[in-house]
């Protein structure tokens, strides 16, 4: 049996979401050449449109369509605190707990030196501008409770308090090993409320 | 925190792929359009690409960027002999033991009236103009042999048998409940050997 282009193309591509092996991949395309090429349509029109539209909050490094977030916009918010996440998800973890008035910094991962994701790959110094703006009075580490989420928040602080800045972790409330998106809001609440300086 | 246009519409849409639901179709999001661009973009264009491309045989019933893919029109297969299958996964499962030198039809699906699949959607009238060309003599059922399998090779035995033609299923050397992607070659081989008349 000969090889088909277009077909083998995308199932290749398909390889590229996280989780998706090579059988998954093969499965899918089949899927949606023959049950819903609709799906498939819109998949790959999203796919494009959003690759021209979002991008990283000019401030915060969240995923936004403008150049600066809704969020980093409102006034409402406290500009002396600044909560640093490891992704949108963690933030919207931490907003629906309502414990948390401040801003936030979302590094769009963690360090993971094993994995090769190193300081630079995290925006520490997108971070570091941002911590120094002079209006940040307190930075509230909100990374995961694991192995990277912990070294990313120790490397974190040591740079920030070695910029004179107030650094201060979530409390344990959260379990050790246990990472914010499966954990319930009222845990993280009281984490919040009992954040330490660190 | 507002929604985002453009990043919820392509979450949204990964969830039309098989076996996606809402929290990896996110985790996708985020990953692509944080550490993969470059990925999303090729998942974008293969995915548009492959629907103007790919089609399904008109003799065959398989995805072919041509009118009819190249195994029906090798004029060294055996066009006495024709082998229905489920899927094109199944096709290559059989093409790989080499002991099958016939055509095939492939249904792109299986009977599964609980999932409100009926015989108009696995491509029945075409598989039995297809059967009826007045040169196939022998119909070969390799559909699965679990539930769904049986009972679709059933149908089109029934169907098949009306009209004069012999119908045979491939031996039981498949294990019951097994489905043949997951089958080793050497058992498909003498299931193949060992098939006998309906
Ligand atoms: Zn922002
Ligand atoms: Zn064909």
């Amino acid at each position: 049996m000969k090889s088909l282009g277009s077909l083998e193309q995308l199932s290749e591509a398909l390889r590229r979401l996280p989780g998706v092996g090579p059988k998954s991949a093969l499965r899918m395309t089949y899927h949606l050449l023959q049950h819903d090429r609709e799906g498939a349509e819109l998949i790959g029109r999203a796919m494009l449109s959003a690759l021209n539209m979002v991008h990283n909050c000019s401030l915060c490094n969240t995923f936004t369509e403008n150049e600066t977030c809704e969020l980093c916009l409102n006034q409402e918010r406290e500009r002396s605190m600044l909560c640093v996440v490891e992704s949108p998800s963690d933030q919207l973890m931490i907003e629906q707990t309502m414990t948390y008035k401040g801003l936030y910094f979302v590094l769009m991962g963690r360090l993971s030196p094993l994995d090769g994701v190193g300081p630079q790959h995290i925006h520490l110094e997108k971070l570091v501008r941002r911590a120094t703006d002079g209006q940040v009075r307190e930075v509230v580490l909100a990374t995961n409770f694991n192995n990277e989420g912990e070294a990313t928040a120790h490397y974190i602080s040591e740079t920030l308090k070695a910029r004179g800045l107030l650094v201060s972790r979530l409390a344990r409330g959260v379990p050790v090993g246990g990472e914010l998106e499966y954990v319930d809001p009222g845990t993280i609440a009281r984490a919040m409320l009992d954040r330490r300086v660190t």
